[in-house]
């Protein structure tokens, strides 16, 4: 019989606990029973600190979110060659996407299902068309290769990145996050072939 | 009401419809009254085809991973230099995942529950394998790059590629087939830099 912990949960803290529940059972496939159980306390407890988890969906993408719109406001994104700002978001992109692991595996996995997935699924697009906007600037400059059209380019460029959730564990075993974005930069602006 | 339709099933066709569900529902997700439903037959007519829905995706992911494996018995896979062969292979795969997209996209949504999936992910790291020893061929031949762990340039270069069942859709209205591998082709061996 386990007994129920005290709520000693702030929102923040309640919803790492519910990032990983949704990362794990899908978000359609987690009740409140299940994230009562996962963060041991009782779900009117759980209705102390949010309306619900579909609050905790918008909290936990929103933190997804933040992290990638936050890239495009920072100096290096904002001035310089569109070929280099380009360089400095998919390297900042590969950055917060292992900073904010779960919160972005949970955004990558969002479906639709519900007003927040869909509008979540519509900032996504909209972060992609900013992207895409860059990449479109440098083939302009003449910076970039004109003979891949820009939204497959960009698509094949963000699947590069976004298979990163689906084997990246940050139990400093493996790769750091410094090699990992190094080589995806090498990767996405140099390619394999050496010269 | 439904009226069920006449059992004029083989077990290639009824195949294709439980691959649809399954990658619609997910594997775990789906029972034979979901595949009887899908098929318009009854169940015991599902049992006259297959022993039941493992055996379905076993057949599924073993139409997958032969048109995956197939690549590597091909000529120009198999003769001339290591750079040259991995290049054949990339443009391979994505016409390979193209071509079997259904199949493909299912086999990468495998995760392990039974047998049946365990054996389809050895196989999937198996055929990962492969191709990371002709990256290390060519590497080792001086014709690509060596500031890029194999593994991890592996890793990020398939997930550039799986991406692909995501978004594609072969209803002629988007990207051909052949325009896609081309830029799969050329990011990952040039990158997007103009030199």
């Amino acid at each position: 019989m386990t007994t129920a912990k005290r709520d000693t949960y702030t929102p923040e803290t309640l919803l790492s606990v519910a990032v990983r529940v949704f990362n794990e059972r899908g978000y359609d496939g987690t009740s409140m029973e299940h994230l009562s159980k996962a963060a041991g306390i009782s779900k009117s407890s759980i209705y102390h600190h949010v309306s619900g988890k579909e609050e905790l969906l918008r909290r936990a993408v929103s933190r997804a979110l933040d992290g990638l719109f936050g890239i495009l406001d920072e100096d290096h994104a904002r001035v310089g060659r569109a070929a280099d700002r380009l360089e400095y978001v998919v390297r900042r992109m590969v950055e917060v996407l292992i900073a904010e692991l779960p919160y972005v595996t949970l955004l990558l996995r969002v479906r639709g299902n519900t007003g927040t997935e869909r509008w979540a699924l519509e900032r996504r697009r909209e972060f992609d068309h900013q992207v895409a906007a860059l990449l479109s600037a440098a083939a302009a400059d003449g910076d970039v290769r004109g003979d891949v059209e820009v939204r497959l380019a960009t698509r094949l460029v963000f699947g590069m990145i976004n298979s990163i959730v689906e084997w990246y564990r940050p139990d400093g075993r493996g790769v750091s996050e410094r090699e990992v974005a190094d080589a995806v930069v090498r990767l996405v602006f140099s390619g394999l072939r050496r010269d």
